[in-house]
């Protein structure tokens, strides 16, 4: 499941292969942006429910495949599925987003489990298994975690937070509170992505979304470190495996995240130039990015000048063509077709 | 009103001095922090009212000189009074934020003025006029416009967004209308910051509040160029015009903006390294900032900590202290009484 598979571009890519076309993925590919999305989640009562219905969770997992060949499908689910698999209360609010009972010291902390309740997450790794033996031979699958700060970061605030500043400031006030809730996020999170893989994806991809409104110091420490403890345990029990990280914001900070040993391929913003990413990434990390999903929602001059810019800098580099970010809900469905043309010479 | 005054620290600091102690001020100084503002601010029925009465304005600039002797004063008013003076409708709903009549295209734009009513923006200069005369000989005085950039997010949106999509989705889809917002921008922005000048003002800052979400060849175009623009009409009108730039977030492209020809001081936002930043900025540069206000709310080591990295990285270079975003409402006045006691070596 970890060696790359010959006849899987997405694959062939991370290992660092220059190929005549770069292989494309989108950021929420699996989404609201689909009818067929918006006809089958009315069908589940909530989110996170929907989540945990393998064969729905399989089945909007694969739409983004049937309909434009992407070179890689990521599996359906939410990053939430980990506090929620320990012990967290976590729900949807339709239009509001995610909803927690939030952590706001050492007692909430020691209420939540040490390890994570597989049982609970049973039915994602029953989605991996049906997704695998659907996908097309050549289409990578793809698995994935919130990075252990922004996973913190909702659950210390209950929500999402516009400059996540109850994480932070939780960090200030109560650091050892937080290095242990840190803590036990790398360990569930390695865990989870292990399981992940056996289950049967070939690639996992760490996002840390809120990584740019970390200070400099906190960076290195939360960001940079937490996952440099996950790809080593990751790879500790799976020789080999392959690991893309998104660290979201923070500039030419992305370059720490790039030199973490066993890192194979880095997400990039779409803030991140990517002549200067060409040139700064190391020769043997995979760039994946960096369209800005606007410029995809607006389409024309826009969106061929992105893809265009996006193309000749990465040029001669290993690299997986995809979004800054997400998808984003009104993109027409004609302006991805266009896309994905475009970036494989149509 | 020009040349440096020898007896104001913050000037010297910009001149390219390095003194024994970094002058300090706080962004928001004048603010919802401290009990005298908020008393004075509860009776005035709107935020833009409150603005615009020279007396209350004058005041609440002052109410920091007086209890912390922070080495500037900032007056106290608003960036959006320029879409306000260009005849666009601007409001401020309690807990909300601004709410404007959005443009949404050419036409929109067509029924704003060219140019900025002066009688409207009147009580501002008079506000600049009365805290003047009020001033220690010692403490600077800063005048403030928002960049075009932030401006346009604002008139286009209606209100604050999270990421300031409507104005990317804008200059994507009607790009020459855009632009001649961002002209006339430009154009109204040099000459608000000429008329504080003249009223007395020291110094200028621009903020460039949202440049962090502009991808980089957005960047170029509508954070750098207007301000390089401003700067250049600015000091053609007022030889000598002392100007600080805020382009908040964009990491290491803030170093474009430090390139620009006039600009003296370069504002550096939470996320910017102070060590890096001291030895990539111009030696001829003044480096303002960068204490995280979350740092500064939560107190204790975490305060002193971050204040000492911060001196540590700019001593022997122009330095003024700020934070790297403004201060919180609910920061404790001691905290700050702390800081600046700590800044000045107490």
């Amino acid at each position: 499941m970890t060696s790359s598979d010959p006849t899987k571009p997405l694959l062939r890519a991370l290992d660092g292969e220059v190929l005549p076309h770069a292989p494309i993925w989108l950021m929420r590919q699996a989404g609201r942006y689909l009818p067929e999305y918006r006809e089958l989640r009315a069908s589940a009562p909530s989110f996170l429910d929907f989540c945990y219905t393998p064969q729905k969770a399989a089945e909007v997992t694969l739409q983004p495949i049937r309909r434009f060949g992407f070179d890689a499908a990521i599996l359906f689910s939410d990053i939430l599925v980990v506090p929620d698999a320990l012990g967290q209360k976590v729900s949807f609010e339709t239009g509001e987003g995610p909803r927690l009972d939030p952590i706001s010291g050492a007692h909430d902390l020691a209420g939540l489990r040490d390890t994570l309740d597989m049982g609970r997450l049973a039915p994602v790794l029953e989605t991996i298994d049906r997704v695998r033996t659907a996908l097309p031979a050549q289409t990578a699958f793809i698995g994935f975690c919130g990075a252990p700060w922004t996973v913190a970061t909702y659950m210390i605030a209950g929500r999402g937070t516009p400059d996540q500043a109850p994480a932070r400031l939780f960090a200030y006030r109560q650091p050892d509170v937080f290095a242990m809730l840190m803590a036990r996020l790398v360990e569930v999170s390695a865990h989870y992505l292990i399981a992940q893989l056996r289950a049967g994806v070939d690639v996992v991809q760490i996002f840390d979304s809120w990584a740019g409104v970390l200070p400099i110091a906190e960076y290195e420490k939360w960001c940079v470190e937490p996952i440099r403890a996950i790809v080593q345990k990751v790879r500790a029990d799976i020789p080999g495996a392959k690991i893309i990280a998104f660290p979201r914001g923070g500039g030419a900070q992305l370059l720490r995240v790039a030199d973490i040993d066993g890192v194979a391929g880095v997400g990039l913003d779409t803030s991140v130039e990517p002549a200067w990413a060409a040139k700064a990434l190391p020769a043997t990390i995979t760039a994946q990015g960096n369209l800005d999903p606007l410029a995809l929602l607006a389409g024309g001059a826009a969106l061929d000048e992105g893809i265009d810019r996006i193309l000749s800098a990465f040029a001669g580099r290993p690299h997986i063509f995809n979004l800054g970010h997400g998808i984003l809900p009104p993109t027409p469905v004609e302006h991805v077709e266009h896309l994905v043309k475009r970036v494989r010479g149509g």
